[in-house]
């Protein structure tokens, strides 16, 4: 099931997405859903067209737990090596837009790039979970962009501003609860052209991998997200253009890039 | 006035401490606070004494911001340059623990240390805030005590499992509205003995510095939390210890280290 959050006439709620999954057409639909999909939910019947709707963060997380350097090619391109050790970082709640909304070009950095990300949504409470529960834990997919200030991540040690700053974070269309995450295609354009194509069954780290590794050291929270990082071909952003982050069996994330207000 | 939240009999409140500040003395009360203390608010003139309640973390941060390497004694000590531009990471929400809660020593590590450090408090929402206007945002100040996995913090490139496993980030034991930070005694204590012992004059960057660099990535809303760093003298904790972080003019977060049940 495809599970969006979205607001419309002002109201905030989830539904249930019907049709092919494609942003746009007129064929999609909304089931509203009772309830919060965390927990047991029932579908409403009451159907809304996608078109009418503004898509917003599938999830509101407490947390954004992000991992750098999970695909050997594109720990390549920048000069790092593999680590020993899952490379984890926080993106914060600030940081996470929907998609449909806009990535605001920071002041203090002239080299923002895309980097295209399968993310994991959390279903249920959870620490120190055993790898052969790790699928018990997840609630669904998502699709990510993990914005980042490039030059700022290159001359700052930690990345809470590289990586931190406002509408870094987009997140969506929707939540997908029925999908093998182990190898989909990724893809990013912007402008239309292709400029990331991977495939998930790349990362060094898989899934399991690396809901054991943060759960060794903390709580996950419903709604909470794993961004699992980027395959080759990351580059810039410029404003005005249009980002799109596109996984196999989920959908397409899109985004414009704009100056900050 | 200070500014604690506390539980008693199951209902959660913020109240103004009345006394000298020592925690444990009898004389102490709490003035029950009518609102929320980021905006206007009252004293419900109901008071309760301090040794009734249990304190919980004084504020609820919708992000820690913290930073690293900022006393030089301190960069110095772990073998590290003082860096070019500050050290900013994220702890988690999950991290947050109040006074009297425990400290879990964690499976993943064998060597955890205390870090005391000035909290600052953000009472506004706020991004890019000139340097003369950051007094504004400014709710109050509270002790921390920025725990860190330091066996991890050396093998993990960032420090997401290294400084935010679960009650690695006790704040308290309340915030100190009223109080010019620029020249305070800064101490820790383990089990009774000084091992910390700087003045937050010390500071590499000011807390002026420190919010303008942040926010000219982020917004920040009421609650969030900045770490200011920490100063010369950092080492272990064991199971079974007691820590105390005191800061002249706010007083005393203590905690006790147990293992992670």
């Amino acid at each position: 099931m495809r599970i969006a959050r979205f607001s419309i006439d002002g109201n905030v709620a989830f539904g249930a997405v019907e049709g092919d999954g494609t942003v746009g057409s007129g064929d999609l639909v909304l089931d509203i859903i009772k309830g919060i999909p965390y927990a047991d939910f029932e579908l409403s019947g009451t159907k809304v067209p996608l078109s009418k709707v503004r898509l917003l963060p599938p999830v509101l997380p407490n947390k954004v737990v992000a991992i750098g350097r999970n695909y050997a090619e594109h720990a390549a391109e920048l000069g790092n090596e593999v680590p020993d050790v899952p490379v984890a970082f926080f993106k914060p709640t600030t940081s996470v837009i929907g998609s449909g909304d806009a990535i605001e070009y920071p002041s203090f950095s002239n080299e923002v790039h895309y980097e295209a990300e399968l993310a994991v949504v959390i279903g249920r409470m959870c620490r120190e979970v055993p790898r052969e529960r790790v699928k018990d834990v997840i609630f669904g997919y998502t699709c990510a962009n993990d914005v980042t200030a490039r030059d700022a991540q290159r001359r700052e040690k930690q990345w809470a501003r590289a990586k931190g700053f406002d509408t870094s974070c987009p997140l969506g269309p929707w939540v997908e609860t029925d999908l093998d995450p182990s190898d989909l295609a990724i893809q990013t354009t912007v402008n239309g052209e292709q400029r990331q194509l991977g495939r998930t069954s790349e990362m060094i780290r898989s899934i399991e991998d690396l809901v054991v590794h943060i759960t060794e050291a903390m709580t996950l929270l419903p709604g909470d997200v794993i961004l699992t990082g980027t395959p080759a071909g990351v580059g810039p952003l410029h404003v005005g253009d249009e980002v799109a982050v596109t996984i196999e069996g989920i959908g397409t994330l899109t985004n414009k890039v704009i100056k900050r207000g």
